[in-house]
């Protein structure tokens, strides 16, 4: 049967997260809809990976399988049309290999959180990062990412939910970087624990407020105790940017 | 009296932009009420000048005059907090010399335009970028760029019901730039015609489609008639970014 791969944009703010729930407000339940309005047949999308509600995509991946071979730029616009105003599209569609797997086989996935670092509240980036009044060392929150460089056990850092088998993760990408008052952070690893982003990030920030030293993240880890993690961020920031093949 | 001067961000897309009209959907009028919110006693600010509706601004400045001293900080965080769900925020506010005027005394003025060139329809940039489909030769569009440099009668490139006695500006910064998908362009002049950023932007963009030329430019400045004027750029991708003084 052939197999299809998409990419996806999506404004997270309104969903209760990508993977389907039984009250269907998800972004794979509206894309899988659109199929069926656009008078398709029902398909099943399967993800790179669950995003959390709230959590946005620059480029979430997908893959399907179809009975028939598809025009794909015309199902892309047509399917774009119903999702649009749900703030949700198809950036990418093309027939794939009939054994791509879109979560199976990433091998690099990467993503970003925003950080605005003021007093006053967000007006134009609402929803759309963390926002944080009190004033950051970044330079200290800098040196507090490069700490997660590399091969780790992330028991700490992963929700007590997290199904994956190993807690070992190998982070190649860990930088943070500031403009003005906004910070980004971008970090990148082949695969990711659930809520491992955001509780790194909230580790991050406790160093960036002075509450936390650099050899408590080092603590935090080498204990491979959830309970001494820092308290995740909120998921309003996050961002999947990227997820490569 | 004593004299206030404030910076400002909004997110325009929900108001009938920044003046006070009598339907009241406007940012000057929301921010007017947040004083009454307050207890404070009807205030009438005055900004470096309009935005239209859905413009956005990340650093709009006002004055007002009060007759009591305020305290800046805390009447800051308490208007903020009646405006926050409007998507408007108060940065700054200080005392100011009593004869400083937000629109008369800037010294310079900085728009930014976002454009997003790519087929499928926005969703993270919804209503906060000019959405165009057509690939844009991003070369001709920086030399069309330049040709709006300098001082210029731009008469053709104001709203037939412009109010300002000269059409002569002077541009001091007239530049774009992209990354990925994201076109940015950046305008600086003392003082803006009204709908003069749209209008040019408008011109740039036919450019880059390859519909002007560059000499179209110059014919359209040079003959000082509206009717010769691209169609403006949508308000939606114009930030109003800085107010100098």
């Amino acid at each position: 049967m052939p197999r299809y791969k998409a990419i996806v944009e999506y404004d997270g703010t309104n969903f209760e997260g990508w993977q389907s729930q039984p009250n269907g407000n998800t972004i794979q339940q509206f894309i899988e809809d659109s199929f069926i309005k656009i008078s398709l047949k029902k398909i099943k999308i399967f993800g790179s990976g669950r995003t959390d509600s709230g959590v946005h995509a620059l480029g979430q991946v997908f893959h399907f399988d179809y009975d028939e071979e598809l025009d794909c730029e015309k199902i892309k616009v047509s399917c774009n049309h119903f999702l649009r105003d749900h703030l949700i599209s198809i950036l990418f569609l093309e027939k794939t290999d009939s054994d791509f797997d879109a979560r199976r086989d990433a091998t690099m996935r990467t993503y970003l959180y925003k950080i605005v670092n003021r007093k006053s509240p967000l007006a134009l980036s609402k929803n759309k990062a963390w926002h944080l009044i009190t004033e950051l060392d970044l330079e200290s929150m800098k040196q507090a990412a490069k700490t997660f460089l590399g091969q780790h056990d992330f028991s700490t850092f992963r929700s007590s939910s997290c199904e994956a088998k190993s807690p070992v993760r190998d982070i190649k990408v860990s930088n943070l970087s500031q403009v003005n008052e906004e910070i980004i952070y971008e970090i990148q690893s082949r695969s990711f624990l659930q809520h491992q982003v955001r509780s790194i990030v909230g580790a991050i920030k406790l160093v960036g407020e002075g509450k936390w030293a650099l050899t408590d993240i080092k603590s935090a880890l080498d204990s491979k105790d959830r309970k001494k993690c820092a308290p995740p961020a909120p998921s309003c920031g996050l961002y999947l940017k990227e997820v490569k093949y």
